[in-house]
């Protein structure tokens, strides 16, 4: 018999609540999407809170439960997570931020807080200068790397540090640039704090005499005079899959965030050429390396962002669409893998309103087919066909056990 | 668009088990609901645990949980509670009990827990000069309010003390009446017992001798000569409902615990002419007052007593017609509410069995209409009939996160 796998098929804010523009459907119940329908037929449905009932999740808090870990104890704030899925390495102890490259004028108000969107080439050229400023606290360390466009991240290493203070980005144009605030009174966060303010002040000087914005003033583009920090985070403290379930895992997914996650908790992640995160992504090209990525782990995780896009546009009729082309992409995946051995659970991380833009707290749908479930009636993949199903109203937390279960990777409790 | 309100109807002890005198129907199924019927329908339904399974929830600790607070770690016993509910001020660190004016002979005994059901000016008097004992505790003080009939409510202030005592009431007649003792080794519960134990034999002294019970005797009416304590609280150490969720909140309540709950979580509580909490209630001007209180408030809570009165007398029939005349109020409240913005939840914050006549741990049903539900396939609002919801089966603690999240009012966990 060959040994059990599972592939987990997360679509980003995929659940949504009836909107008036589709008859009082949701995007889900609205869309044709024949390959769900048959993963709810041959498997066990119900509806999940990713956290718990009415918590509406960030993609990373849903992330880290959806792959077993209770969120409200570990989730240890964005940045880290963020520099990890953007290929920073992040260590224990390091503190780290999400940045923005922002305009400035000289009361240090905010003018753009995207630097005009500034192009890679320039906003890399900047960020190799600004990894050269001298850091004066004893023992510290900075990285700071250009993801993309106006987004970076900086790193900080070094002495005792706290991620438990406030971002220097203001969130908004028209507001002063904000000191960074210790949000506790422990050493560790005024230091770091502290820190924050002096790199702040140090990459504005570095940025207003630069030749890369003399130029772009020349050119008419607002200049990148001003790095913004926000979300401080660092690594959450868990054991990896592979520690707890003795599995091989990797994750197929282009979202930063999402792929900082599933490092954090030892899983592979794996370049898809065409998978962009966007409406405009390469379904194909990721259930392709998917099937592929199944030869070698047993576990693999697909992410797609397509689905939470459009909803957060509070296009309906687009979001029923991504939920076609991912049905296709799943078509694609019954079809090269051999459901005999291989466990298919598709869920989505939150529920995104096409109303309101937002993540709500309403649960979401999950499937699971493979070998050996107790199939249950539902015929229809949705959030109210699902919620007719044999598994009922669980927990993001509760869905690892379950499939580990399935593919015989989780151990008796007492005996 | 109109912002978006939600009104929470607690009807206390409305859910039952099945019983012999309707059939082994529950007097929810017996009664005629055309109203919940139709909220049911419109809804979204389930069943819901007030605290958890097979857990006998008191109405307290019930509303409690219902107003999104986990009742076991925040419940602090109920004296408090129900002296905020009789408009007595209670201050943290202030301990509160729920007081009886009881007749006892001269060996302590008690021979009438309620003093004959002793009238309220009789007992106001008595009240009036039970405030001049003096106390000769340093720093402590006490207030002590006649609210109706027999029941009062005493409040000790100043030291450091301890809600950690127990009853002076022996709870039945027949028994003496007891020392309160320190459940605990603290200073602080030894000292608050001989300060109950103090005023007992003080009140005792003041009662005997009184002109009011003189008086009393002379007409044949059993003097009201001991005060019998119980129920030792303090106040729940929660954040307000403003404070959590940033919302405006008030309730429409006749029951003092309930009252006292809603003040403890900073709910402004409405006064009603003709509520009672009694079979005899003015249903209709509790919804004309909920309709009022909306205008100017974000979530409102209405609760009615009248279900669980029938229910505590074993009388299935009277309760399903309790059942019959809120059903009339819910019309009322349906035709003068836009269920465009309002959100409608209806449940009980226990079930009460007519045939033990005790509350019992069985869940409660509960139905959501208003704008975004994801409406399900049920028809009828009862135990069983809910059961089959879209909302499957929540905690107490749960609704009102559901609650806010439909209204906006939560926060994203996570990024």
């Amino acid at each position: 018999m060959p040994s059990l796998k599972a592939v987990l098929v997360i679509a980003d804010g995929m659940a949504d609540r009836p909107v008036k523009e589709l008859d009082w459907k949701t995007p889900l119940e609205f869309a044709r999407k024949p390959t769900l329908n048959r993963i709810a037929e041959t498997g066990i449905c119900g509806i999940l809170d990713p956290i718990a009932p009415g918590i509406p999740p960030g993609s990373d808090t849903a992330t880290l439960a959806l792959l077993g870990y209770d969120a409200v104890k570990t989730y240890s704030g964005r940045g880290a997570l963020e520099a990890l899925g953007s290929n920073v390495k992040v260590l224990p102890g390091d503190v780290a931020f999400r940045c923005n490259f922002a305009t400035v004028n000289q009361n240090q108000t905010v003018l753009d807080r995207r630097a005009g969107r500034i192009e890679n080439r320039d906003s890399q050229k900047l960020a190799e200068s600004l990894s050269q400023v001298k850091l004066k606290t004893p023992n510290a360390r900075f990285l700071f790397k250009s993801t993309i466009q106006h987004r970076a991240v900086l790193v900080i290493r070094g002495p005792r540090l706290s991620a438990n203070i406030s971002d220097s980005d203001p969130g908004t144009t028209g507001e002063k640039v904000m000191d960074a605030k210790p949000l506790d009174d422990s050493p560790e966060a005024k230091l770091t704090a502290r820190i924050v303010n002096t790199l702040t002040r140090e990459f504005h000087k570095c940025l207003t005499s630069h030749p890369v914005n003399r130029e772009r003033v020349k050119r008419g583009l607002p200049p990148a005079n001003m790095i913004l920090c926000r979300g401080a985070g660092t690594l959450p403290n868990v054991k990896s899959l592979a520690h707890i379930y003795g599995i091989k895992t990797s994750c197929v997914a282009a979202t930063p965030l999402v792929r900082g996650v599933c490092r954090a908790v030892g899983m592979k992640t794996i370049d898809v050429q065409g998978a962009t995160g966007t409406l405009q992504t390469d379904y194909l090209a990721k259930a392709r390396a998917t099937v592929q990525a199944l030869r070698s782990n047993d576990f693999v995780l697909l992410h797609i962002k397509a689905t939470d896009v459009a909803s957060h546009d509070s296009k309906a009729k687009q979001k029923a669409e991504a939920i076609e082309k991912l049905d296709n992409m799943l078509n694609y995946l019954i079809e090269h893998v051999d459901l005999n051995s291989v466990y298919l659970a598709v869920t989505a991380d939150h529920t995104t309103s096409s109303a309101t833009g937002n993540h709500e707290g309403d649960p979401v749908p999950i499937a699971i087919t493979g070998p050996s479930v107790r199939r249950d009636s539902v015929k229809e993949y949705d959030e109210r066909s699902c919620a007719g199903g044999g598994l009922h109203r669980i927990r993001g937390v509760d869905l690892m056990p379950i499939l580990m279960n399935l593919l015989g990777k989780t151990s008796k409790f007492g005996a």
